[in-house]
């Protein structure tokens, strides 16, 4: 595996590869690799000739108060699990190459970005759509790899790239989870041993709901409130951000009455002080 | 020539130009085609091995109260022009095709965009960013081409190739002037006869500014006042937006006592109901 640091350097490197003809998978981190992050990779190395793995945490995606600071960082334990994967070029950059001095430029994917986790996090969009642009510009990928876990993200960045017409694949890869059912995700470092116990219940949740909008039941309404309150009952899960029913194209919220025959059901919980989002897409 | 009107034609010829290792050059233009612009066709015709013109009048840089319906437009006459230039590529796409219903993607160059034409103009230079982007990837070029009549716009769209690591150099080529120095531009067909005489003063008042300038004058405030004062004396000069003394580099504003080796004076100007802007730089 090549480590490469500055932005030049990658950029290079992959404008030769594409000369030669390769086919180039992108997979974008932020590090502290989990098994989501693995069936990416595996899945590039199926689909390309050449895996490009970046692990950078971008600090334009992070408010104020969110953990831009704590979010958890282990680059050599990454490092010999990217090798171990047979991962051919990371892409570990400094900020500061990334994001000069006199940086002013930014990528906004209106209305998409404000609903669900955009409410919350009113600038984080702009800052993934604005850095995973920078790295298909760097890595010149024929195909780049996104976990569905970040639902939302993936449809933006979708539309990103159609929008901009970005001559790449985007590929949703499928939520990889715990035995209990909880979603993978870096952030789950943050739990306790009590809160971890609680953090299953978002994926029961979700299940349940899925259960029974297959079941028949199609009073959405209802079913969000009741499902609000399943949750909010455990002791350590103290608000949900939302816990919504959307078409998984666009993302437009569903009402009761409206038949989809896919619905896409995503929640944003806090267990403590970690805030973890997880979904479900019904095929009807 | 070959006349494209797809974005997905044009982008599958380009990417299989690229895959054969030519060299693109790309002039974008809103069309109705003067010197200016063949002038632009004539450098890239030198550096690049095939040259994409693309015509698009790009509905998102006009302001509401601006003239995107009355823009001048001879599709017929420019075509003529473009093949005895030698164009390879002339891409004239419906504006259906560039934004479809469900469009949301937007770049912004924040704050050089806000300044300058920006004040008058707020959504100007976020429909530029945009639109060139989307050129960009369609198109594929390894070289851009821009007139330095749109200055700010040059400016802008050199920060944000930088700031998103686009791997394309953006040129930027002289201006090119009538016989009495009124800069080439497609809105000077809007002007009546009283007004294109009064036309002329722009590019006038700014070559008095910089002879002052290089004599050695460094109070800049009362230079800009007295040149706004001898635009404004013309019967058909009603306004003018800015006349501003700034580095040609970041457009910082100039004051009084700074001692700069390059000087921007750019002015946006109404002759009539029309606005025209010009500017000169000075090498100190």
């Amino acid at each position: 595996m090549i480590t490469i640091t500055k932005p030049v350097d990658l950029q290079n490197k992959a404008l030769s590869l594409k000369r030669e003809g390769k086919k180039i998978g992108l997979v974008p981190t932020m590090g502290f690799l989990h098994e989501g992050h693995m069936s990416l990779i595996g899945e590039s190395k199926k689909k390309t000739d050449l895996t490009i793995v970046t692990i950078f945490v971008n600090p334009t995606q992070f408010g104020e108060n969110e953990d831009y600071g704590k979010y958890p960082r282990d680059l050599e334990r990454d490092k010999n699990l990217l090798v171990e994967l047979g991962t051919d070029i990371l892409f570990t950059p400094d900020s500061d190459d990334i994001y000069g001095d006199d940086y002013h430029t930014y990528i906004n994917v209106e209305e998409l970005s404000d609903i669900m986790c955009g409410k919350s996090r009113p600038i984080h969009f702009k800052g993934v759509c604005t850095i995973v642009n920078k790295l298909f510009n760097l890595a010149q990928p024929d195909i780049a790899f996104f976990g569905k876990k970040d639902y939302q993200q993936y449809v933006i960045i979708k539309r990103m790239s159609k929008d901009l017409n970005i001559p790449i694949d985007i590929a949703g890869c499928p939520i990889i989870r715990e035995k209990d059912g909880l979603a993978m995700s870096s952030r789950n470092k943050y739990l306790s041993d009590s809160e971890r116990k609680s953090a299953k219940l978002i994926y029961k949740t979700l299940k349940d709901s899925a259960d029974k909008i297959k079941e028949g039941i199609s009073d959405i309404e209802t079913l969000c409130k009741k499902s609000k309150k399943t949750l909010l009952k455990d002791e350590n899960i103290g608000k949900v951000d939302y816990y919504d029913f959307r078409d998984p194209e666009n993302l437009s919220l569903l009402n009761g009455t409206r038949k989809q025959k896919e619905i896409l059901i995503a929640t944003a919980v806090w267990v403590g002080s970690t805030r973890l989002i997880d979904n479900i897409v019904i095929r009807l």
